[in-house]
């Protein structure tokens, strides 16, 4: 017979609703929701009972872009499955969808089984993958259908890192012509990656060589002109599009305006973006290496235009693009050349905190944070309403949230196998207080109770606005 | 003790979700939703079980715009809040926020006591009142703020009709002020009436007295003009903005505009402007005048700018304007002379299944049709989730619909109190089948099974998209 | 037999060339032009013979927007058309073109032939007049045919000044209907004035009355709303427009928008928006007083806005709006009420120098100086080639220009009838040195030469633009 | 002594001005002009009177885009710089800028060398040289420095032809870079090549290999793409930018959107795009090839974008991109695949009287007839007011034109060396009568009595559009 858990006396709160109801989970999922005092909850019973009174009980976040072991610039992201979404479990994060990683001249095939391994019994939560597509030709086009039958349904393409990850105009355009008739939805980093690099041949050419300088030969112009191409790209082809990590006020107005048009442009953001700056960047004594990641952070003023674009939904989803490098070991191979340091920010642990923050501070509303941080993701990558929402049929990854509880982000004592916080020192108002995956307590009380092993990998279906 | 309704084994669409549940009501509000199938759902038990296999279940219709009983030009439209509300019903619409009229030189008060009492003991479903502000001074801003504590939050204002409800700007940017203050919304008639006045005039001077010529002379860059102004004074005020019955592409252009800023703009249209045309204006024989009303029919060109805006949310709400004049002995008032054609065309009963039908015919999602005929009215007006939505403690105001079955809209089969059909003749897939009013049935099967006197007065907080 | 005179050596500067040419008039006009050097112009003889060499040799200013004698707010402009005339030759300025005013319920032929009687016999320059409409009825449309007949080609309206110069909507529509048939040209005061002053009671009623109060209750916002109405209205009567001292960036965007579109939309600003900011309206002791005008003066970031429009062409004439008031005696009527305060500022004499600074410091090309200042106004009012320009059968209005002097702008030395200077203090580079109207020596060597009565009226075709 | 040449009774219209005045003409320059009937002109004597009454008397045309003897897929175009010159003194061109060609490994000088050889002593008329950049590197961007010395200020780079002018948008940097700091300017064939030829090969492998298919691949959304990538390049090299044939009404918005943010950003459009369209295109049996050109003919519909682009000067230059290639022998080469069509269309001598027409038909007015075809090109590279007007001390380049006689186009009596016309049979209103080149006459009569070898080579400043 099934196991029940009530969790009672919380306030629901989903991208659409707020309710003072008792959530019913049976067997992993959520069972049913009942107005909190009514008899029809009263007569609930259950194996276990959470107490929820004075807490949010929202749905466990979904952090659609995170980068565990990935291999960049002769080094690899210092999180591995089992630490990152361990950490990601400790911020409240139930779900997330990583990039496997095409290697040039190899199936995508050999680097998507290459990513299930790596995941494969060490995983804390449920997760999924994108596909990098480094290297597009008839061969991997063709594979691209069977990913999406198989439940990858997404493919990363960059216009940034040329000989690395690089597509140029035609692979970008023929692999948007097959998603648009597979289904598969194309995700876009969108920067102009062959114009950068000459800035950064002469900016290092003038000895310009500190963290900084990445932020400023990366321009804010180049994030536009690319985003604004890949757009017109999608028109061609017919396809729809996802510009990963937007850090640009004038990249979004250009997704802005093809939103305005009815074309389905998509725009996701990071907290990096929405909490850092240049000024981050340019810490001295080489600290401004551990906020080097491309896009770059933006002059602070470029905080409020991605602020304005989540509430105007010019932009729709909150992720990490989590992927650390250690201060010590990593960062510091880019000494005195900015261009050779690894790219990438530690997250994964902080952002439904973070984005609590915002609630706190007015920037958004709490519906809002609950639609950018988990419904919208689950529903963009096809896993909505399994995830991403507490409803009748969901599975049951919950979190119970303490809104009045502070807490001081710090390496100290996250979670995440990094030895720096990009926040470190600041102090958010919010808190996880217990986290349920599919039904199981991972932390409870904020202690860890999970498990290597109980995530599972999580097949997706095709993006859902697109119907 | 408790009265308990079970709908079954539905398809529950709400604005955010799509779930098979089954619905628990009890005493007139939804006590629990639960996944269809599951023990908890199979262990309920129930008064009386609706059996929704093959159905929609969905939330009562909020048409936040009719006028029963409006003096227009020396009539009234030909709905009473008796036959209106049961036509309501009829078609799924179980709450209505309808126009109390303020006379001019007279208080608020009197008009607002006016309307509740047309209303009272003769609504077959809910309602709620606006208050039209036809004379902006001191006494009349003073009484905005009573109005608001006692639930009318919403004010309408006009751009036209110069000498019956016609603000200047100047009483426009008071009455803004003053929302912006106590936290009601300024709802715009947004029309340049004092130029299109002039070109009423010269028409009819030239001849031109056809019901076609009201759709020249109220001119779309008229609209638009009237519709930037009103933002620009909602600004210049700090007050938020609701456009009613948009039907111009280049006003759909304005909102999109001000809402790229994150400006707190909002646009209604109305399914006259989805469906119709000049194309109905122009019909001989005087017919086109059963198509009056104003902001007028537009060419057909424009009605994919309006199905974009209410895709991309740039237009958030679809109401009636439902204001019925018969065309034997009202309409034609306006024999020889347009502008005494009353203005105003019937629809109340038929805003669910023309939506229903844009679902049907691709234009929109069925959460898209929930959210602009029911959730997003309900949120704009304060009614949420009282109204509006199927969660647990909503009122339960229930549809089942059955999204199969086809019917023919005409006059000779529809309950409004109204001579002829706008929709003459259309067959339309989907049909109300049964509707709950708080928990009482109100059509049952088809049958209406309701009463005057059943639907009460709702006061309402104020517009749920400011916080 | 004809008088001659050659003015030899020096660089002519027009809108459309810099040339070293001779140039011959003969009789008043220009009767040929020479490249310096060739036997062509040596083989010139003359009368008397003028050295530009090093100096630049460019047309007579044209000022479009002046107020002789204007009567505001219980007082009159100090200027006289003697003393105000007499000012613009010191200043380079050879033709202006002042408002006749009709007075509310009197024909417009009473107006002009008041106007009329002021300039006559007392012109230093020659002038022409367009004609305000204080009154727009079925009389003074009618008599706007016969003005236009007679060389009063242009007409301005206001959308400022309830009950004084004041026109509603349906007044601007027809006069610009009326316009649209006989070829005048509708210049607009666009400032949303019923709703300023709603913003101005408001202020005065919290004690707001020092100057500065003025720039803030006549907001940005209102003059973009006017600009753009008035665009909007102008579309509807198929009609050209000219928008009179535009001063803020979001009403040059809205001329930006409407130019894009092809639209005959003209936009005028006045020195007083290109050199003065809020800060000077902000100078203690009622010193601000000085700045009061209307539009008014915006804060210092809306020059570049202007600068930039005046390159990009949005913006196509640089006008004074010429109309002075002392500010002992008159401007002191608005001590403690910032609305009492006569509106405008001197500056006839001052333009055509602080434009030339404008080319020294980097703002403008010297032929776009001589464009917006002389040529593009004489086009715009109908009177180019007579005026406006060097060019063979032009008027000899020739102004020798010395390029290197310095000058110090100052009440002491300017010959406006106003006891004191907008610039007070500031040093510009360049300086009139020698001016000719119609051939005849009016400054010599900055001796006054001129006399009232030199002067003549010039009647002027239509617009020039709207071929 | 002198030789003078006297132009008498003709109306002389150059960009800024119509005037009824004599030129006179002394050794090859203009030497003056003056206003006609006047002592001054009745006092000229010459050697050689023109009797231009009745006619216009204009500058001869600048015709800045031709290629002469290009090769191009294997052939080359069919106009020698003899043939070629002798044709577009025929249609009143005095001058060309032609394009020098930088093959991929060799020295720019080593093009241009040879590209001086094919003209030297053949030409009829003056012309001068732009480079085409064909391989961008540390070498030939030394080179452009020298270029700009030596009088040839402009290159052009291609985004289109991958492998054979194709610059990638580092090369593209690179070189906006450099001809920022030596004052060059950047001329841009806006397509983005690279997409396109995705499309273009998707096409033949669908069997579309007929000439209209060459219109369907190279989307209008893709010159729209690249033309605002154009433009982003330029911003972060701070460069100014010219982009060539523009043919997209997308296209002309980005450049509208440049200009309006102020930046150095122009356009040029061609003939073939303001009369010719994609219904040429699918001319049948093969006939469309005589189209086939890059960036394409569009739908019918982008006529009225450029005609008004040209109106507001968003944009500024026609030139014809004279390219010809017989239909027997070089076009029927892409014969069952339409990649293989060599690109290109004939025109230089049908410029003038097809932008006269313009006159005629009401797109332009005549004066912004001669700014589009003379003077803004002389200004644009460099060549004004030696060339582009009619004014003292210009080059005698004079056209007595006829605008009342009217003439049939044809191949059969044009003297461009192609055996057809893109313009065959079309009747225009307007003829060239007479031609002066240097003041020697090369038409005269509609006689030819030119020579090879007239001509001269003209070295150019840099761009006047940026002081």
């Amino acid at each position: 017979m099934s196991t029940r858990t009530l969790i009672r006396g919380g306030l629901v709160v989903t991208a659409a609703d707020e309710i003072h109801a008792d959530v019913l989970v049976e067997d992993g999922r959520v069972a049913a929701l009942a107005a909190h005092g009514t008899p029809a909850a009263e007569s609930w019973t259950a194996d276990r009972v959470i107490d929820a009174t004075g807490r949010y009980v929202i749905p466990g976040g979904v952090d659609a872009h995170t980068h565990m072991e990935l291999p960049f610039g002769g080094t690899f992201a210092s999180d591995t499955f089992e630490t990152g979404t361990r950490a990601a479990a400790w911020g409240g994060t139930t779900t997330i969808v990583d990039f496997a990683v095409q290697t040039v001249g190899r199936p995508l095939r050999e680097g998507l089984d290459a990513w299930y391994a790596k995941a494969d019994g060490n995983c804390a939560v449920d997760y999924a993958f994108h596909m990098i597509l480094s290297d597009v030709d008839a061969s991997s086009l063709k594979e691209m259908d069977h990913l999406v039958e198989e439940g990858v349904t997404s493919f990363k393409l960059f216009m940034a890192y040329p000989g690395v990850f690089y597509s140029d105009d035609g692979q970008i355009l023929r692999a948007m012509q097959r998603s648009s008739a597979n289904g598969g939805l194309i995700m876009m980093h969108a920067e102009n990656g062959i114009a950068i690099d000459v800035l950064v041949e002469q900016a290092l050419a003038r000895g310009e060589t500190d963290p900084r300088h990445h932020g400023e030969v990366r321009k804010v112009l180049l994030e536009a002109e690319a985003t604004h191409r890949a757009i017109q790209l999608a028109r061609v082809a017919g396809a729809p599009l996802y510009v990963v990590h937007v850090s640009a006020e004038e990249a979004v107005a250009e997704l802005a305006a093809a939103r305005d048009k009815g074309l389905p442009v998509f725009g996701e953001t990071c907290p990096q973006y929405l909490f850092l700056s240049t000024d981050n960047l340019a810490e001295p004594d080489f600290e401004g290496a551990k906020y080097v990641c491309s896009t770059p952070l933006r002059p602070r003023e470029h905080q409020a235009a991605l602020w304005r674009g989540l509430r105007t939904n010019d932009l729709q989803v909150v992720s990490t693009d989590h992927c650390p490098f250690c201060f010590t070991g990593q960062k510091d191979l880019g000494r005195g050349d900015f261009s050779k340091i690894p790219n990438g920010l530690p997250g994964v642990e902080n952002r439904m905190d973070l984005l609590h923050q915002a609630v706190v501070d007015g920037h958004i509303s709490r519906r809002r944070w609950i639609e950018i941080a988990c419904a919208t993701p689950a529903r963009m990558f096809g896993l909505y309403p399994k995830k991403g929402t507490i409803a009748p049929g969901s599975d049951a990854d919950i979190v119970v949230y303490d809104p009045h509880a502070t807490q001081t982000l710090s390496a100290a004592t996250h979670h995440m196998n990094v030895d720096y916080s990009a926040y470190e020192g600041r102090t958010v108002t919010g808190r996880v207080e217990t986290v349920l995956s599919r039904g199981e307590t991972v932390i409870e009380n904020r202690t860890y109770t999970g498990r290597a092993g109980h995530g599972v990998y999580t097949p997706r279906s095709t993006c859902q606005y697109l119907d």
